[in-house]
C-alpha cells in the first residue's frame, strides 16, 4: 500500500502574497499538515513586472527556477535568474525577486520548519 | 553585497547513482558543503526505462517532477507521475521510480539532513 501523497501544483490553490509585494501568488505543495515536518515547498508565480519584498529572516531559502527569468537583489547589487538555475539564500540575508522578462517567473521555494542553524 | 549562491543545474557534474538503479543520474544541486544545514536538492535524470532502486530508508523525500513521466511504485501498487507533480514519501516507506515514457524523466528531490521526526 502506497502512503505517498501525490499532487499536480495546478490543483493547489494559489494565494495571493501579502503587502509589500506585487503581482505574487504562492501555492503550499508540502507542508507541514501534510506529514512534512522538516521543510515545505512552496510554488511561486510572478507576473511580468511583479515583485517580492525587500526582506530578511533567520532561515534559509533553496529555490529552484522553473520558467522565466528575473532578477534577485540583495540590496544594491542583483544577479540574473533563469530557467535551471538554483539558488541557496542564506539565513538573514536581505533579498527580493523581480520579474524583468515577458513570461510568468516560476519557482520553487523551500524552507526549513526548524528556523535554528 | 550578496552571498547567496546562484548556478545552473547542468553546471553540476551529473553522477551515476550506484548498484540497483538503472540510468539513472544524480547532481546535488544543493548541500552541506553550500551551507545549507537543514536540506539538500538534487536534480535527477531516469532516462526511459530506467528505475530508481526499489528501497526504504528512515528519511523523506519531497519531489517535483520537472519533465517527463514515470510510475512511482511502493512495491505492488504503483502511481503514474507526470510533469507538475509534487510527491512527498514519508520516512520508512519503500518506494521505487521507473521512467515508462519515452522522454528522459526528470525530478528535483529535496531530502533533510536531520533524519529524526
Amino acid at each position: 500500500m502506497i502512503s505517498m501523497k501525490i499532487l499536480n501544483y495546478m490543483d493547489v490553490e494559489p494565494k495571493e502574497v501579502g503587502k509589500d509585494a506585487s503581482g505574487v501568488k504562492m501555492r503550499w505543495l508540502i507542508s507541514k499538515e501534510m506529514g512534512a515536518n522538516n521543510f515545505a515547498m512552496r510554488f511561486i508565480e510572478i507576473e511580468p513586472e511583479g515583485f517580492s519584498p525587500l526582506h530578511d529572516h533567520p532561515w534559509e531559502h533553496e529555490i529552484f527556477v522553473l520558467e522565466g527569468e528575473g532578477l534577485t537583489t540583495g540590496g544594491k547589487d542583483e544577479k540574473k535568474i533563469k530557467e535551471g538555475d538554483c539558488l541557496f539564500i542564506p539565513p538573514n540575508e536581505t533579498h527580493q525577486t523581480r520579474n524583468n522578462g515577458i513570461k510568468t517567473l516560476k519557482l520553487l521555494c523551500m524552507i526549513p520548519y526548524e528556523k535554528t542553524k
